[in-house]
């Protein structure tokens, strides 16, 4: 059995299908055209192979006229090459988006919109319950409308080039937003900063193709552990390109009025910050007595 | 001789006093009224002190009709407490803020701002050299007007509880995106990735107040490096509250359009992925020989 | 409700103490008679506390004639105070212990022991299925008896001073080297040098005393899908001190003579190489063409 | 210009010689050999290739009878493959190691020896300055007379296989435990602690072969920073492979009697224990409300 596929020879698709087959099939077959040098001595570049789609009457998306090439999914799409390649040119202003409108052709008007998530994934949108699917599709919509999740960027590709990438992705762009503010509120401080260094190496290792992988599996049973309790609620305004938070609520909220008031009256003394700030200046202390700094 | 501040027991500003100056003078005393429990007895909270110092015509900023309080430096205010203690209160809605218009306020119209940076650090705007406050004092402005910088966030106290607050920081919001632009065109891959999970440590020193401490020295030696070939142009579009990349330029891109071209028609070939592949895909196949995954 | 407990409040112990006790019950209430000035006041130290014991027939077991104190559990013997607070007097040669033997006492004779593993847990002792509890203990007897186990080290006490411990853990000592060995055949390696980061952030949750604590059930959550595949059983050979390997096996080992030879004639390719090479050192190469390094 | 190395295709030496060949020089040309499918057309193994050799005359240390191969420079002496490919086999029992006597034939007689560092270098044995070449040297002569340093591990090669691998580097052994030992005394707790989370990236840098590469630049100007205090001098018993310490001492030491009796009678009070335990608590105490643990 063999696994064939039309990604170029440069990009990291290439990377995600092969390392994804082969640890799913250790045996299978991998055929990249596009990695072969008698291939790409018949078809030398994009454009040989658009004519030669052309000629037989295959039909292809791509066309030579398009000053940049677009690739889409249900969560975002990506532009790249063409005009994009000067990092000089304005990404946003080039691109003809096909999720999102501009920030100023966007509504002068406020949409609020309420996610909820259970244990860190996102389960419903202004109240209603729906599937991961489809909130990220009602998302892309909402988020989209009002010129949210337009990115252009300088990104970093496991095959060791750098290339630039303009991108849409209102939806995520807003789960993301609401994600965050449901675990400020939810999450351990010690466990969150953990959580910020070790949230580039899942990116690092999704990005690069290993998403079945030991170190991924144990990077997530981490994260699920973690997610428990990011259950509650977040409303956020979208206005013409921003994401702004509008309240949060938790039933596993870190910080509560009623708690917070408490702590106040009772369980936190300010006394206590006496103690804790001389113990936690001691280390400083001694080595300000060994190596005195120069100020 | 001794310290003596005011800050309450309850917050970060203690820590970083304390710390900062026991590390430079390991024998300095520390006064906190507010920590100290006969003080407190006198005055049991901001209303008794307040009337306290109208009562002697001390002159305090602090009001008890302010629904919220609020702190200003050269980088940011800062606004917490009162009403903003309930986390589903619209923060950027409730506040008045000094240094920012709201989005909604600013003007329909794109304003573009160059910033030029050497080795990390900002040293120019629209190609005019200026001093470091200089230049955050003038971001400050140019954010503010556009309406950039709001945030509304629940934070992790190093005495422990989490807290809600709501700042504006255009400056400092504007030089963070541009610095990151910049980059993403100079900096190893490898290298930020790592320092993607460096950053974390870095702001909770800060934070926390341990500013002289050995540990940060060395991050800040690992940071100096880093930053070595953070040197160009940033030129971003700031629109309604959006800062919009619109280019970016480095004597020591890394992506360079040339470069990529000679590694397209030479040193980087389409071949050698088919290698990097099979090698990088290996553990994976010899894992799912092993113990194969479900799927 | 109130947690009593005679630490001094100086060390570990009462970190561990008390933050496991809140940690289970909030609004438990801990007294530690040795941080109470008035106590410090009756009692200013060891030396009179000992002779109100003595004086009361309270039978303890410090004597103030011991030139250091001891600690004991099951798992260790820990020595410290006294003599040892010189870090020039050699430490192992002061101790009396009570555990091991010293290397030049062993037998000058090897002697084998077999520990097999169930993911990442010690199950047996030379084929025979045991209790964690008797694993540790018969561990003890055979590592004590060959000189394993002695440790001499300056560590970092939660409370910010550094401290002088001398140390006997013969069968922990045995453990750790044989979950190594067993690690090194079946874990990936990714995923294995993300443990080594991570395993002093596990090391420094405990001894502290964070024992119930979010971030360490994250960590743990890592760590138990991490160690699924240590399976398995190590030979070792301890002499006098010394802990060598002697072999290692497991039904999930990713080192397979099989695989290899497989691997050698079929899926490793030397070929391979160039590609991963070239591609490897891609981005070493544009570095070296923008910024070239003199040597 | 090239490059021509005769390292086989599947180990290490070939990754560090072309990625630091190409990063100082990006032009160079690198040519394997044993990376090329038609050379190994016409030399298919080892044995093959010992037989050209002596048909021509031309002189190899590596004879087809030694049932392992073996690797040696200044800092070891590395073996593998043969007999030793099979995990189950003793490795240190089948070695004949080249610069260390086994534990069981060195002398019943512990040999002292001091190291001097300063700034984390080694700069003296036994009190007198020496090189770093005269110092490594002169290590794995005294290591070596008295077992030090032999290792049998699993290791993961950049390459992506596992590989099973004895070695001696008595020298190295000694130097590392020594140094350890210093850093105890000298370094700050909390920069030790991301130290040792950052020890691992530097190890696999090295051993993939990213000497010269920005990320390691950075990540040694850590190290240069980290180590400024780490000056003064061990003392260690050398024992039949045993290396023990004996001593320590430094001008920098964080660690003092005179602080530690100090800080006792005064800067240390045992009473702030209290407050920073209360608030290294609250969170615990605050997460106990909000989602109790069941025990």
């Amino acid at each position: 059995m063999a696994y064939v596929h039309g990604a170029t020879g440069k990009g990291n698709d290439q990377c995600r299908f092969q390392l994804a087959a082969e640890a799913l099939d250790p045996n299978v077959k991998i055929i990249a055209p596009w990695r072969l040098e008698r291939f790409r001595e018949r078809f030398p570049g994009r454009t040989a192979m658009i004519a030669y789609c052309k000629e037989k009457n295959i039909p292809v998306k791509a066309s030579v006229a398009k000053p940049y090439s677009s690739d889409e999914n249900c969560l975002h799409i990506s532009y790249e090459a063409g005009n994009l390649e000067d990092p000089m040119v304005n990404g946003v202003a080039t691109v003809e988006f096909g999720m999102t409108v501009s920030p100023q052709n966007a509504p002068d008007k406020i949409e609020n919109v309420k996610i909820g998530f259970a244990s860190g994934v996102p389960v419903s949108v202004d109240g209603k319950r729906l599937g991961a699917f489809e909130i990220v599709s009602l998302l892309n919509k909402i988020g989209g409308r009002n010129g949210v999740g337009q990115i252009d960027m300088v990104e970093n590709r496991f095959v060791g080039m750098k290339s630039r990438g303009v991108y849409e992705a209102p939806g995520m762009t807003v789960l993301y937003a609401a994600h965050r503010v449901l675990e400020q509120l939810t999450m351990d401080r010690d466990l969150m900063h953990l959580r910020d260094r070790l949230s580039p190496e899942v990116a690092e290792m999704v990005y690069y193709g290993f998403w079945y992988h030991a170190k991924l599996d144990a990077l997530m049973a981490f994260c699920r552990e973690a997610q428990k309790p990011v259950t509650g609620e977040v409303s956020l305004d979208l206005y013409k390109g921003n994401v702004i938070v509008a309240g949060r609520k938790s039933p596993n909220s870190l910080y509560d009025e009623g708690i917070a008031t408490m702590e106040g009256g009772g369980s936190y003394n300010q006394t206590d910050a006496e103690g804790f700030l001389r113990i936690e200046g001691l280390p400083g202390r001694v080595q300000a007595k060994v190596s005195p700094r120069k100020y």
